[in-house]
């Protein structure tokens, strides 16, 4: 896709044409910038779970593509209309189920998993659905990348001077589609005069801020500052924070957050010190089927990655450790959350109705 | 000196013949046990600057030692007392020097000079002045470790029924004489059946956490469970987190204490989570000498400790970081400062003038 994406950046992590996909290795950043090639919906899970893509929005698109790939396959195969839709479910179903936390992966292949049945149900030959499964997947791409723009737009108009932000995991090109939700304010921030610094949480155990974040603000000559993730609040108290901002990976219909592990505690610290702690997320984040914070599944992954650090052994073998890769933030520490249709502000279940959103994955279950 | 220090396990990594201090080499633990020789003063003072020995209370005790090995080896040579009395006062400017933070460096340094100037003054023999330092340092290195199994002792009193404790960094055995400050309450809790878990910050960017704590406590059979320190606030959310406890490297008159940094961000979500917050720390580490926490001096470490690890990048080439290996706790975040002499409540000014400490670290100055 290629897609340029403004800011003098280019984002082209998640490229495709029909039958191939080709994905930028995070897990290989910030060392080796190397692509790999997806050519089944296998592939496209096993990316997904191993984190060489990763963030909501981003791993939404890969599995719409994924689901593309599949149908291609299914389509070379000569089945009946009946294995094609059997088919087409099972795959959606384990597309869904590669990463159970943030909602984008369920919507965008709700999405295009009702295009499918819709098509089958007008007798659509196989190959003209795969090749609108191709369309729909580079829809749900670009639709990202301008409502990251958007999101960039409306979060920028949140601050007046020039403002030094808090940021935690990646959230931005290698996140989404291109530009990024929390990242996007940064660059928008960034191209209008109105940011002095990024502060850059680590963000351990994988490292997406030092890894993935550090690399595109660095690309984008953005001044930041890393620090390791327990560094926050002191940075805080000594007065060099305006504001928060994160990413999410799923909101409830009253606004409770869940998020990469760590923001909930940068959420009571923001509080503590008076500052803005803002949520940045595009309307397919919103998940309207869970009422609140308590319902959301919080992945728990491999103690490896915490008794490691870069592949280097830090614990002692046979270390117990916990793993929990995300956490909810409630809706009562949350100053602002910046979509691409505008700024909600509090009481957030009002304001997140009013979106009128999030019934696509609600269907999806 | 290969002190027992009770609970089942053995303190053996700071050892010491006259002329020779042997070291456990904390930088290549937990992958290898790798004991260092030093046989200078200037070899001590890299160890300390290099984390080969770290924990305010051991760097005390390493210097009281490195000292002694200073005046063994200006005893050998026979120069004249005025040449010996400079040659002293030069080392000890330059064993404090080695690390800004921690007061007991200083404390331990002024006890050992203050001997060797009376010793001179009294023209005692230059092998004789050696030998007493060799002494007054091991006197030093026995009192820490009686001084933390009182710690230990005076901690466990505040705790009732079995409690899940939340620590940072290392304060155990490696960090001290033996038994440990914070980490000597927990091994106290533990003998006694109070204890049901240790949450163990894996404590970055040196990982003190990982890489000492869990290994002491994995060796002791002591129940905990590693984690990053941004899922600290997580874990108190949900309940599982009973009390914060941590070391201290120097607390001020007012009760303000620094500590590795990432300590006061736990005791502001202590506070949020309505969790007790303990500072656990000998008498050593009062400085009365210091009003407030704002005099004391943050220790600014190289942005490497933050961009690699074990050698491995782990952020962009040219990465920007901020390295502070400290922070300081305002006394208001803390419920209880546990010492050898007894547990301090607030108001902790009222508290710490009655404790009649600190002016050795002032003179020293």
């Amino acid at each position: 896709m290629n897609a340029r994406a403004g800011g003098g950046h280019v984002a082209s992590h998640i490229d495709y044409r029909p039958g191939l996909l080709r994905l930028l290795d995070q897990t290989k950043l910030p060392a080796k910038t190397e692509f790999v090639d997806v050519r089944t919906w296998q592939a496209a899970v096993e990316a997904i779970a191993t984190l060489k893509v990763r963030g909501a929005p981003a791993i939404g698109i890969v599995a719409a593509y994924g689901l593309a790939l599949a149908a291609h396959e299914l389509a070379s195969r000569s089945v009946d209309d009946d294995a094609f839709s059997t088919a087409i479910e099972l795959v959606a179903a384990g597309l869904v189920a590669a990463r159970p936390t943030a909602v984008n992966l369920a919507w965008a292949v709700e999405r295009s998993r009702r295009l499918a049945r819709e098509l089958l149900t007008s007798k659509t030959p196989h190959q003209d659905i795969a090749a609108s499964l191709d369309s729909l997947a580079r829809t749900i791409h670009e639709e990202d990348i301008a409502a990251c723009h958007n999101i960039g737009r409306h979060g920028a108009g949140l601050f007046a001077t020039p403002a030094s932000i808090l940021t935690h995991c990646n959230t931005g090109d290698l996140a989404t589609g291109g530009y990024g939700t929390a990242l996007g304010i940064v660059r928008e921030l960034w191209a209008s005069g109105k940011l002095a610094r990024v502060f850059v949480d680590e963000t351990r155990p994988v490292l997406q801020g030092a890894r993935l974040t550090a690399w595109e603000l660095q690309r984008d000559g953005i001044p930041y500052t890393l620090i390791a993730d327990n560094m926050a609040a002191s940075f805080m108290h000594r007065g060099e924070v305006t504001a928060v901002i994160v990413g999410a990976d799923r909101i409830a219909r009253n606004g409770d957050t869940a998020n990469k592990i760590g923001t909930y505690g940068l959420a009571v610290l923001a509080r503590a010190h008076h500052l803005p702690f803002i949520v940045a997320a595009p309307r397919s984040t919103f998940d309207l089927a869970v009422e609140s914070g308590d319902e959301i599944v919080v992945e728990q992954r491999r103690p490896e990655e915490i008794t490691t650090f870069a592949g280097v052994p830090c614990a002692p073998a046979g270390a117990s450790a916990a793993n929990p890769a995300f956490d909810v933030t409630p809706a009562s520490l949350i100053t602002s959350i910046v979509t691409d249709a505008g700024v909600l502000a509090p009481p957030f279940a009002v304001a997140i109705a009013r979106l009128g959103v999030g019934t696509t994955a609600q269907a999806a279950r």
